[in-house]
């Protein structure tokens, strides 16, 4: 089965599984959770507490063919991904604008820039240049492990791949550049302190 | 039939139409553009030249099927439209954050505000709260005459038809109230000199 969805992952819409379906053991841990979960849930938690506005862009898909049945909703019968043209999240948080893309890696000693598609790394860099925050949120799932790296500093990892470096970022280097985000219960991913910092760093 | 979109409006997947079916003589002239087209050149436009980052968010669906044969693209068999819990439009600007919803109608002397939702209105003053720019973007197509409208303002007419008053904003207060963008030939829509306006006003 050839698995075509833009990022090589299957798209499994979750919000449509039956409810038996779902694993009850992990709705108490933060086990089972995807990275998009804990920000979903974070940023829903900022939106309720006045404290960001961030969202979620939707999944772009190309639409081809509608069908309007006569007294239910207008159905999509033929549709595509497409490949975003930006990162996943932004918004606005006490009057700067924010926008970032949220990676999760398996691996453990090195974050694989493969993760990264080059529109995004430009789009970024577009942000930057009017004075916007743009960064990464990278978790090492095996490790529960979760960084914020400033696009200025991704870029430099960036441009060493490019000329013909690695491939990857090694943990150390993440340790070195990117700011850790200790994981908490609610909310999970309490990543405004961080940008606090960013700001400082990189006005 | 009935139509089911969100807006009320049936759901056109325009870069599908083959392009005989495209009038050209419309290509031309600004004639036939939707405000959506304009507004998306005039991004473009800005993208290009380092003015602004802004873009169009993706229609959002919920994804409930899908197919994956065998050596080609993933396809999207079952799917709806969602209600989108956010503006259609959001970006950066000179280190401001801006976002905004564009509406256009056919009427010559007020504007609607049923084509305006709840969600929206209350996203736009989360926006407002977090010192990001609100606002609309109204054309009266038959008069080609546009406005941008700060959410301030549009709060207020808004105000008033929840506590029972008219139910449309008639266009000599937008006149009063908004700021009107004359539009020329490229980039179609030039608003960026009305944001400079509306951040004097609003600070």
């Amino acid at each position: 089965m050839a698995i075509n969805y833009p990022n090589g992952k299957k798209f499994i819409p979750q919000k449509e599984l039956p409810k038996k379906n779902k694993k009850k053991d992990f709705s108490f841990s933060n086990r089972g959770k995807t990275l998009e979960d804990e920000l979903n849930e974070t940023n829903e938690y900022y939106l309720q507490m006045g404290l960001a506005v961030i969202h979620k862009k939707p999944v772009p898909v190309q639409i081809v063919k509608v069908e309007y049945p006569s007294r239910s909703a207008a159905v999509i019968r033929e549709a595509y991904f497409r490949t975003p043209s930006t990162t996943d999240y932004n918004g606005v948080w006490n009057g700067r604008y924010i926008d970032f893309e949220a990676k999760e890696t398996e691996n453990k000693t090195s974050f694989p820039l493969k993760n990264i598609h080059d529109h995004q790394i430009h789009h970024m860099s577009q942000v930057v240049k009017q004075q916007g925050m743009a960064f990464m949120i990278i978790r090492f799932s095996s490790l529960q492990r979760y960084f914020i790296m400033h696009f200025e500093e991704l870029e430099v990892f960036w441009d060493r791949m490019v000329a013909g470096g690695r491939k990857s970022i090694p943990l150390q280097e993440i340790e070195e550049t990117a700011i850790e985000v200790v994981p908490g219960a609610f909310p999970r991913l309490d990543f405004l302190p961080a940008l606090q910092q960013l700001q400082m760093k990189h006005t």
